[in-house]
């Protein structure tokens, strides 16, 4: 009997403080209205878009219902687009931008490159890191995955710029136990402290550096770790001839075929460079599930040479497209780096109508969004996923007349065109002014940080 | 006796009248004043400099005695560079950029960009070329050479621009003499109407097409009124594999041989694209002082393939950097063709040495103007020279730090980052404004005139 008076003053308890927590939320509640934008969603078509804190809560493409928000932005003439990923990038080696060119691999790394990181530290990175997170913002990029040293401070500088990415510590041992153990210890201390982090933003990944650095006891036990732990893994793998010879010389076996054997391959995998593959590498690729981060300015520049991007997009293969650091780029424009990853597939085939801008433009959003396990998350714009949006301004005379946006961002725009930048439901740029950043004094601690460096060589 | 006299009078009245002429002059001298720029002279030193009129009249590196001008520039934090010279370019056709990509060339030309072409009139091309010179203006380019329809509207923009340009007409006769006629009648027609216009800013070249769309007898006929009447000539030459085939099979020859041998080739012709050339033809365009436009974007988009830049540098030909039209670029941003310049030559050669960024800088100033016969007026910072310069601003995320110069405007600078542009002495955009185009009513009309255009389909 009881129950049955018990149950009703539990229900309106329950009742109440449901309530009390709606309002609670309701105060808590953020909501950013863009009005007239082009939306880039399933179709491309005008219409407006609610955030509510950290996601995307209606689309309208009715032109009327939507009005009321905390903020309102009037879009007319723009382009709204899920923000860019960019796959592949080590953001505090933006310190060595401009350091070094034009010269060979061997010499850009063993005369210039290596000798600047072996004086880095934590507040290096970190200057660096906050400068690439600025130059990031500013050019339309809402997402990076990143690999390098120090990356607490780097999760620190992307917590403060807003910004979503996966990290990883970059391990190399070389086939040294000690330094394995020290590469080991470092990683978890990234993890315990970083992953997960900042809302949910900053998440934490293994990076064995590469298949010619890291030796198999490295490689295999990432792998057991990255099962334990539920983390994924983020390698460079093929960038180069030379290494694809060391490697087969080392194993017996082609990259891709060494890593397939050791169990290191997964859908949990994100591959960069992948430059150099044979077919039976691109069927392994495809049949383990592996995303690749395509890097067509660092792999131009470094004459590296070109990702067979077309057979594998062919293939099915997750394609996503990176940066690589601005040491060998040397920006972090994700718009710039479609048009590049568009036009040299074409050359390479002589066939114009490889990778077209669709296919690339997704590479750059979804793609990307897929590549670092996100695709539930970002990389559309879908109510419920989060509100990872930019704004970009056609109304100039580079992108006039406008027909097809996606032609435009693909071929025609550059980073300098992204107007305005909401990531995690955060406005971090509005009409070009940053937020979240002091850019003035983000630029002058990067040039100090690089004077460092410098001046210890 | 008597001269003895009127000597010393003459002297004087002489004395009088240059002091009067002295005092005119100096009502009329319009003097600039840029101070502390990193300028890209024969070396690279921060410096000032005084325009006077439409000249560089002075440079000063000691950063002191520089101090009155009509108008004064504080150019700290900023690069000053030659302005940019766009070889190869068709102004007007920014009023096709994106309306079709990824296509097989043949269709994109016979669907797509004939069909427009066919509805062109003087006022559709005077808004395109409106358009492209505000682009070419935002992104540093200071001197184009255009090759197309209705250049008499199109050199009544650049004049408005205040931008420098070389215009020919396009000819095409396909053998039919009626239309050779004509092409000779209209190139004579804006010779006449435009050659040495807008204070000399604006010259007339001879246009032939190409060896495939030219008969012999128009080719032959250019090199006569060319030597006439001393203008140089445009023409586009083997920038497809088909072409080449073509002409051999019409001539039995290869077009640089073909050309050669009609007598076409000389120091006063600029080939645009030259992407398929044999050892031979390289040699004859050495040998008969031609100078080359290099169109990578283009090249690259419409999967026309690479042309062999490295060597023909190694040979020591005039090598120039072009857009080529934007509705196969699809903008015109010379600074992003520098890049890709690099870029290109680089993975092609699997090369990272080929095309150093200080090279690609040379193709896109001095080797611009020597390319166009200029090389005395403009195409680098000297004292006497015309003064088409360029400010570039260096404080920005993206060009941080700031090491090298030429390395940022090669690899890491976009359009976006020139900040100021002077033209014969003009300012034409000081601080991102433009100060001789209206740019929204130029973008609206281009709009328009782009629809009006689609409308006629
Ligand atoms: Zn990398
Ligand atoms: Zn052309």
């Amino acid at each position: 009997m009881v129950d049955i008076y018990v149950l009703p003053l539990k229900y309106k308890e329950f009742k109440k403080i449901i309530n009390f927590m709606i309002r609670g939320l309701h105060v808590e509640t953020k909501t950013i209205l863009i009005k007239n934008a082009i939306i880039i969603g399933d179709e491309i078509k005008k219409g407006s878009l609610i955030t509510e804190n950290d996601k995307i809560s209606e689309i309208d493409y009715s032109n009327s219902s939507l009005n009321h928000a905390d903020e309102v932005i009037d879009a007319e003439g723009k382009v709204l687009s899920p923000g860019l990923v960019n796959t592949h990038t080590h953001l505090s080696m933006s310190l060595m931008r401009g350091l070094a060119d034009d010269m060979p691999l061997d010499t850009w790394l063993n005369d210039h490159i290596w000798p600047v990181e072996a004086n880095l530290d934590g507040e290096h990175c970190y200057a660096g890191a906050m400068l690439a997170c600025a130059e990031m913002i500013r050019s339309g990029t809402t997402c990076f995955n990143d690999m390098y040293f120090f990356m607490d401070h780097v999760a620190d500088a992307a917590d403060k710029a807003g910004i979503r990415g996966t990290l990883s510590h970059g391990m190399i041992d070389l086939g040294d136990e000690e330094k394995r153990k020290a590469e080991f210890k470092e990683t978890q201390r990234i993890i315990d402290k970083c992953h997960e982090t900042a809302d949910g933003r900053i998440k934490v990944a293994f990076g064995p550096h590469s298949p010619y650095t890291c030796s198999r006891e490295l490689l295999e036990g990432v792998r057991k770790e990255a099962d334990k732990q539920g983390l994924r893994i983020h390698i460079h793998v093929s960038e180069t001839q030379k290494e694809v010879e060391d490697v087969m010389e080392a194993s017996g076996k082609r990259p891709f075929e060494y890593l397939d054997e050791i169990g290191l391959l997964g859908s949990d995998v994100l591959a960069a460079h992948a430059v150099w593959l044979d077919e039976d590498e691109m069927d392994i690729i495809k049949e383990r599930g592996v995303a690749l981060s395509h890097n067509p300015a660092s792999n131009m520049k470094l004459a590296s040479g070109v990702s067979p991007v077309s057979k594998l997009l062919e293939k099915g293969i997750c394609m996503s497209l990176g940066t690589d650091g601005a040491a060998s780029n040397n920006n972090l424009d994700l718009l710039e780096e479609m048009k590049l990853a568009a036009l040299l597939q074409k050359v390479t085939t002589l066939d114009p109508t490889a990778m077209p801008a669709q296919k690339v433009f997704d590479m750059a959003t979804r793609g990307g969004a897929a590549a670092l396990g996100l695709e539930d998350e970002i990389g559309t714009i879908e109510v419920g996923k989060k509100a990872d949006l930019i704004l970009v301004d056609m109304k100039s005379s580079s992108l006039t007349p406008l027909r097809n946006p996606i032609s435009h961002l693909v071929y025609s725009a550059n980073g300098a065109d992204v107007d305005t930048v909401i990531c995690n439901g955060e406005m971090l740029m509005k009409n070009r002014e940053l937020l979240t950043i002091n850019e003035v004094e983000v630029i002058s601690r990067a040039e100090e940080a690089s004077e460092d460096l410098l001046s210890k060589l």
